[in-house]
């Protein structure tokens, strides 16, 4: 089946293959180290964990650990995957119908017994190379691309290959050193297929670092109805909010938010709801949103996650029209 | 999707998604140790390995040997498989579409990495229940059931399981007593969908056992056109073949192939060559029918080889008209 042949039966209504409405699907492309698990999750927990599938790309990889130490490719490489499997499950899920999900565990480097899955309400892949086929990107609803400038995404990725993945240092390095021409060649090329492209990056005229907060740059591509941001990012918000109207770098127009780190909390809730209404929905903005631990919310994140929010909600929204 | 659009999609044209020609799949059902595995180890010897792909429907059980431990239900269940993903994985087979099995490993009892697959011109899939759902049974061009006299049955399974997967005899008869109501639930009604029903039995009245060597009894149902035994089956070779009409059990016409266990070589080679000179194929046939081990070739066994190969062959050949 071809990507045309999937828009079409995916628009062929709302109903799924078994009569219950077919799920609303999520990308969140990005690097490795680029914060797709903690994007993720804060919109599991917004929507609630019994209206949600979350699938992580990585779990199609075609060698284990050991195998890939013999290989001349990285897990960057469509090579290393199973990518006609995931266009297949990706429509598979997209349908409302269950998979048999390969599964990759990050602990031990292994390949193990796969999971059955049936598609909630909201599906969110995340990982490496959900966008890289024509055919997968018709499978999805909303696509997002991440992308931090090299240096945060290096501290991030060290930071956690080395705490949670038991790496050591130059371990990482190494391995980000290897992965770089792959990174360009099949990571990045998918930025110019998301609607939603997030850079999370401190602002450099202010001298922040990696270590300072970090603002959040949306570019919004109109391939997708985004919420009217001119009207709700007004004068009384500027301060911490900017909309502009820009040429992407390959001339084409969008739309570029920058929420700054310290935005603050009053004007960004002003934001949130305003978005929010947008929706008509009867429930309050989830409070979830922005968390990066218990104690720590992060204004930047929650109003992305935010955004994100409103494209899965408005778009289950519209499937049942 | 279902059994009829699997049907239309099917009949669509010999040819796959990829663009080559759909495989043509052959399905074996039966219960534990009715000799599934030696049908089609005959099969693919004779059609080659590089021609063909085998896949066990065992593969797709949900639980492990240790899961099932706690379960009020046995591997004879479709509650115990993941029918549902099978359906799915057949479908694609059947349309040259790759999947990604599951693995069960019946020496540990355990589930583990799955496996790609891509199909190859023929696809036989062997197993408990390949025939129990109306949308698997739409992805087969050839359905065939096992069919043994219950003694046999358990004589066959008493040997491979206390030989092959490390079971006593105890442990055997235990399982297959648990097994019973189940074995007439689900499995037995499968034997209504086969175009092709093997009982491989010791002919009573002449007093044989399972100890002796065995006749093949082949139920052939006019849902797919077997060759014209008529003519075939003559006088000539009356003494040890008989071709009869009859009624099955259900009062519909079959025809029913009898080949005793002491058919002569010449007799049956005759036949043999009669129903293979149908196929208009130039090469002789396959010398590896029949086989049980590296020494012994079964008459029986060879001919019900031969029939189900005509069908592969000639389904290929009309996938292409």
């Amino acid at each position: 089946m071809t990507d045309k042949q999937v828009n079409i039966q995916r628009e062929g209504g709302g109903e799924a293959a078994n009569g219950a409405r077919r799920p609303i699907m999520l990308a969140i492309a990005g690097d490795s180290g680029t914060g797709k698990t903690t994007l993720t999750a804060g919109l599991v927990e917004a929507l609630g964990r019994d209206r949600i599938t979350s699938v992580a790309a990585d779990d199609y990889h075609r060698y284990d650990r050991q195998e890939r130490k013999e290989l001349p490719f990285t897990p960057l490489n469509p090579k290393c995957n199973y990518m006609d499997i995931m266009d297949q499950h990706f429509h598979h899920l997209s349908m409302g119908n269950p998979i048999l999900k390969p599964v990759y565990d990050h602990d031990t480097g292994e390949l193990g017994r796969p999971e059955y899955i049936e598609p909630r309400e909201f599906v969110i892949v995340e990982g490496l190379l959900p966008l890289h086929t024509k055919k997968s990107r018709a499978c999805f609803d909303i696509k997002v691309y991440l992308d931090p400038p090299e240096d945060i995404r290096i501290a991030w990725k060290l930071r956690r290959d080395t705490t949670k993945r038991g790496y050591t240092e130059d371990q990482v390095r190494d391995d980000l050193k290897k992965r770089e021409p792959e990174s360009v060649e099949f990571i990045r090329p998918q930025r110019a297929d998301a609607d939603i492209v997030v850079r999370f990056a401190p602002i450099e005229e202010r001298g922040e670092t990696a270590e300072d907060p970090l603002s959040a740059y949306l570019l919004l591509r109109p391939t997708i109805s985004h919420p009217d941001l001119t009207k709700i990012l007004d004068e009384d918000v500027k301060e911490g909010m900017h909309l502009k109207l820009r040429r992407d770098d390959d001339g084409k127009p969008v739309d570029s938010v920058h929420i700054h780190s310290y935005a603050d909390r009053e004007d960004t809730r002003k934001v949130e709801e305003a978005i929010w209404a947008e929706l008509g929905v009867d429930v309050p903005v989830p409070e979830s949103l922005g968390r990066i631990d218990p104690e720590t919310r992060d204004e930047p994140l929650a109003l992305t996650q935010l955004i994100l929010l409103y494209h899965m909600i408005q778009a289950a929204q519209s499937a049942t029209d």
